[in-house]
């Protein structure tokens, strides 16, 4: 599929969704769209994705070269930017499906509705929940597959991302792994999964539940897209559907080196690190009894690989586990550290 | 208010609903409808309630005697069953409000919208969230009150009860406490209330939150009802934003006798009640930090008062902490040992 990502004034660095894209899916990336930097490249911004031209918007494009507009960029609140409607529009019109994380849903947006309907093209609002789910029957631990769910310190350390690297990385080491993704971005890349912060709060366990039971015998290994933190104090949650619904055989505990509080709730300190080893592994014993057998380290804002190396091995040390980076360094040892 | 409870063919046992409002609310009961036992009352079947006649239907009810329907049961599911429509279909028709916690929302019944727009009554459904609820600041601990909320073992084992029981008990001991409603029979009982279960996922936490700061400065106490189990294989997650979303300063563990499996569930053994103890601690300890300060046990299996005396006090070894079983025993002296 050809995508053009929409990224406007974001692009790259509040643009986690059209990033993760470039770097993860499997699309044909035709363009992104920032007005903010027409006729440069993504690869001047970023070197290690998918390069594409950059453009000021979908009148840039020629309409047969692309497939689907994807809104790569999300506002605080999921909103729609008023701005970017010409750009949907334009896209409808020219018959691009246009896919969409935001809170605000496109197909009930009475315009694009329209022209969809007109142009026989599809509106994807993937943070929408199918309307079929249900309470979680406590069987995900009964696929073939062996499961391992990202778990955090806190939102925003990676979990996403360390859940997808490991795959593309273990999958070329000739491992076959499917990916269970929760959050918007991960479906996006993988085409599918089930938003889970936005599912009925009686309904988030069975939410993951059905997706695993789904492919869990079609692989060896699942990789299940983890949410927030267990001690999170808006979205814990979540996350303890996740850790329920998913029946984990293992536990991956991703981290932001230098994360001392609660990111937007500054006044709660994050507990130590073995005591969300201990927290993980006490709260998943009665349901599935997994351990935390590694670790991810997300070492960006430190200052080379020497600083980022100490860090990891002491994040090792306390976890008493392997663990890395799996962008600076070398995410298909660290998943065969945990599988062998 | 005075209201008329259907509770066609299950009443007492399986219409929790139902006796939990005779037992709890501040409504005039006129009638129950069961078909099963027209001519009856209430108090044949259960002598500490309110007592009220029993009849087969709203036909038999003269209409300026009620002011709502109030549905007092749920099918598995929450469905609507239709062999209920003629009685509310004649409330409606008498001007009748209609309260029901279906998952099964009536106002969305075309039959019954019709029918309450032109009588001029509310149909409400008290297990649709409203639609302005969002994330949680974090700030449900700033209130003035002392907040405890109960917790529990598994779904079933008394939370709702124990909740309305202590507070109940509490007030006539002169206790000024507030009763946070988080299912549908709480928030039947209280008249207001965020049904949890069905708020979206990344909610949870925030229609607590919203609650507690809603009516926590008007009160010495708030009792919080608590939902499901933290090691519930399906609920959890609701369990868990509550716990974190109410922020307590204690807990109160509710736990049924000679319960060893989680209910419906039976291949997940319960774990030991001091392992319920440390993982609820622990869990709560990075945002709160509350302990596990009472017992709730549940003994209506237990043949006598002398065996449920023994199971009280046994558990509340366990527990390390005062216990009791609020309906069998004195809630007051409870409630006073947790305060104190």
């Amino acid at each position: 599929m050809r995508v053009a990502i929409l990224a406007h004034e974001k692009f790259p660095d509040r643009a986690k969704t059209a990033l993760g894209v470039l770097r993860y899916a499997d699309y044909e990336a035709v363009a992104v769209l920032d007005r903010e930097n027409p006729g440069r490249r993504v690869n001047e911004f970023v070197p290690d994705v998918q390069d594409a031209p950059i453009v000021s918007g979908m009148d840039d494009i020629e309409p047969e070269a692309v497939d689907a507009l994807l809104i790569g960029i999300a506002p605080i609140g999921g909103g729609f930017d008023e701005s970017w409607r010409e750009d949907v529009r334009t896209a409808l019109e020219s018959g691009c499906d246009v896919i969409s994380g935001l809170h605000y849903f496109l197909a009930e947006d009475e315009e694009f509705a329209d022209l969809a309907a007109e142009h026989g093209c599809e509106l994807r609002d993937v943070r929408k929940p199918p309307a079929d789910l249900t309470v979680a029957e406590g069987v995900a631990g009964d696929v073939d597959a062996e499961v391992i769910t990202t778990v955090g310190t806190d939102c925003s350390v990676g979990k996403m991302t360390v859940t997808m690297e490991l795959a593309r990385e273990a999958r070329e080491a000739g491992y076959d792994v499917g990916v269970i993704p929760t959050g918007q971005t991960g479906i996006m890349i993988e085409g599918w999964g089930n938003p889970i912060d936005r599912v009925v709060s009686d309904f988030t366990a069975g939410a993951v539940e059905e997706m695993i039971t789904e492919v869990g015998d079609d692989h060896d290994y699942l990789l299940v897209e983890g949410q927030g933190s267990i001690v999170h104090p808006a979205y814990s949650a979540v996350t303890c559907g996740i850790l329920h619904g998913s029946m984990p055989d293992g536990l991956l505990l991703c981290h932001d080196a230098g994360r001392e509080a609660i990111h937007g709730y500054e006044s709660f300190p994050l507990p130590s690190i073995p005591t969300y080893v201990d927290l993980y592994e006490e709260l998943s014993a009665p349901v599935s009894g997994a351990d935390v057998v590694a670790g991810a380290l997300n070492t960006a804002d430190l200052e080379d690989d020497a600083a980022a190396r100490e860090a990891v091995d002491a994040y090792a040390a306390e976890l008493d586990a392997p663990a890395t980076d799996v962008i600076r360094f070398d995410a298909a040892d660290l998943f065969e550290a945990i599988v062998e």
